[in-house]
């Protein structure tokens, strides 16, 4: 019976790739207040599928944000175990437009890419699952294991709603294992599981000068600048190298094991590939550490965005009343986001000349998550891989910030099976988002491979 | 005869002031593309307001960007000596409009204050003049002196087309002294003439990190930040108290004579009042020097806009490909707008990390002037000022830029009388710009006197 489940799916790729290509229709960017009635509607149509493909229940649930998705099919019985899937439905912002060749919400394929905004991040590898379930419910009628998914609609913003919806919900959301594609793999043959992610701490600065914009000529060399101001202390957070300045960032960082480091440098590296892929000519980061330790190991800071004063064309000689910037910094066990904000907050104020005042506000924050690596779960995961790539996976570190996993860990006290089917270069949080068609159709039968494996654990 | 124009002018105010509000609607914006027919409407408006009151040449001349009115009146006869008046009828950008109070091309009068993009600088202003010659049209048929009068669309982005137009236009703008109203007086019954104007350099920085903007979490920590390496770059060109780093920027500045510090420390300065116009809890900027010589007599750096990355509301994880800044420092002499955006670029370049590219666009330069200050045209200036506000006026040098008293002086060969009718809050190139309805008809009688005057040398 289950042989059928991957002839179905292969069968109706087509048609698979045509409803992900309606769901990334929805501009569902959870940031922009002007998208709230797509982000319903998104909610909506996903719901709809997962009671169209057989889950006898699947409810639109509200937060004090955008709502999230639960919906459970618990056919297999309480001797199989049961799987928590995780995903969400909201995107990024498409901003800049003029820099997509094709329009954001319009998925296009273009030999074998898939483009559109959430095409990777995260509609397309959580849709994998949706269809993987489908496939069971139309060769054996139901799923082998029992399936409870949380799909969210503020991943993009921070996820405010989703730990309080966590810890109310406990016994709805009771599971063996949880299961989020929301990760790369290295290549196209070359299976990936991410067992480490790093977290986040995200803050927006406001330094305010004067009570209103002046005019430089009148004023100028006798007003503090806010936007001076600014860079100047922008400038003190990280040296030359990119090792971060602020007091105290560092103390809780934990230090990568030799066993660890020897691990990650079996990853198959290229690295003009890299560069390449980067669109850069040369790397740069904290020395004494490789690229990958650097992007999946180690805490950054990154300006992420800054505005102040005139920035249209043309030129205005205006002293502006205010500078802004917003600030992410990653972060690894055991860095804790709300420390760290307190952190740069106080540094900031430390920093600011008499002459401004700064205001530092927490936009949000994640706690990063490291995962077993010798469990049965995730044995199932590797033979899984195994069976629809024709490899086993290698296991790495993730540089992004999956917050939901530290939350799995600590208030359902489960691990979670990271099983990307992105690339490194699917552009998230950038112009140009795609995904691999055939990674997408990988996906589906490495799904129906991974619900087979653990229903017979 | 003379005593009736300035009755004339008495009796007019409320007509003045609604022409000049309807000279005030149009929104000649001269840095923004979609303005570019109102630069026209408002070109056109005023030739025909110049042909109304009497000139018997007023035209509307092309030039490669925004059209320059020329208009002349020559009726005084050879003998009496011919004032060339200049203006200019573009207005800085209004943005950010919601800081304006009342919108800012719906001229709108409170208390005394005239508010409106404009208003002081140099519609109004300009418009003082404009309204004299009605007066002397209507009560003596003619002014007593020749009228020339050179009036520009492109002040506010730098004038590009001025200097071409002057150069070939020699003959045609011959005079014996120029006269511009385009800068303020100290207080309303603090009349003011500066003699001395600084000049500037404007530039605009691109820094290019990555080919396109990249994934924080994924390339965060091995790809150089752009914002991250322009603040950086930034931080450097000043120290903490605002003194500039660029190797040569003070190579050619003019040291203050003791003599000119004396005379500047005699304007009257209440240190109180200027914190709270500039809307500042204290002051800023080069150490030896007091706030009075800073914003008139010693060169800046201001940082006049930045922009980069996300700037929307909410929290994005980009890791940007460019971050861009602009630039504008004031000049005072002998320091020569090119060579000091040579030596930026030249800085920015050696402060560049490999990481990154840099490229410093020269957007716009003027040079500083001083003017002899014990001309006989300088003596009837003060006399109409005395006439027109109670008493002599004082001689400052001014922080802004009119680079055309350079132009004038190089390619002429006359000085400029500088004879200022705003007012130091005017908020020029910032929201709610305001003239004080009071200062506008003293204007008018000013002028009166002055070209009265003029013509009894």
């Amino acid at each position: 019976m289950t042989s059928t489940c991957f002839d179905y799916a292969r069968a109706h790729e087509n048609q698979f790739l045509d409803e992900l290509k309606a769901f990334l229709q929805i501009p569902s960017v959870s940031t922009q207040a002007e998208h709230r009635p797509d982000m319903i509607r998104a909610a909506v149509w996903l719901r709809d599928q997962l009671l169209a493909i057989g889950f006898p229940r699947a409810e639109v649930m509200p937060t004090h944000g955008h709502p999230i998705i639960y919906a459970e099919w618990l056919a297999a019985g309480p001797e199989k175990p049961t799987v928590l899937i995780y995903g969400h439905y909201d995107v990024q912002p498409p901003e800049p437009f003029e820099l997509w060749h094709t329009p954001p919400f319009e998925p296009t394929v273009i030999g074998d890419n898939l483009f559109a905004r959430g095409a990777s991040d995260d509609k397309g590898q959580l849709f994998v699952h949706v269809k993987a379930l489908e496939a069971f419910q139309q060769t054996a009628g139901a799923p082998p294991v029992n399936i409870k998914m949380l799909i969210e609609g503020e991943e993009e913003i921070g996820s405010p709603s989703l730990d309080p919806f966590i810890r109310e919900h406990q016994d709805l959301l009771r599971a063996d294992v949880a299961l989020i594609s929301d990760s790369h793999i290295l290549g196209k043959d070359l299976p990936t599981i991410v067992y480490a992610l790093r977290g986040m701490a995200y803050v927006e600065v406001e330094v305010t000068g004067p009570a209103s914009d002046l005019h430089s000529g009148i004023y100028g060399g006798a007003v503090h600048n806010p936007i001076n101001a600014l860079c100047a202390m922008i400038a003190k957070l990280q040296d030359e190298d990119g090792r971060i300045l602020i007091p105290g960032f560092y103390d809780k960082v934990r230090d990568l094991e030799p066993e660890e480091r020897a691990e990650l440098a079996k990853i198959p590296f290229d690295r003009e590939v890299w560069l390449a892929e980067a669109g850069v000519i040369r790397d740069w980061g904290e020395p004494g550490y490789t690229i990958i330790e650097r992007t999946m190991a180690r805490p950054t800071l990154d300006v992420n965005g800054i505005w102040g004063g005139y920035t249209q064309p043309g030129a205005k000689t205006v002293l502006p009343a205010k500078a802004f910037a917003k600030i992410s910094m990653r972060l690894v066990p055991d860095q804790k986001p709300g420390e760290i904000s307190r952190l740069i907050a106080e540094y900031f104020r430390a920093l600011a000349p008499a002459t401004v005042t700064v205001e530092v506000r927490d936009l949000h924050g994640g706690e990063g998550a490291i995962v077993r690596r010798d469990s049965p779960e995730m044995a199932a995961a590797f033979r899984a891989y195994k069976a629809a790539f024709g490899r086993e996976p290698i296991l790495v570190r993730e540089g992004g910030s999956i917050p939901v996993v530290a939350a799995f860990q600590k208030m359902l006290g489960i691990d979670t099976i990271l099983m990307g089917f992105g690339l490194p270069d699917d552009n998230l949080h950038a112009p140009n988002e795609k995904l691999a068609v055939s990674n997408f159709h990988r996906g589906v039968q490495t799904s129906l491979h991974f619900l087979t494996n653990l229903a017979e654990l």
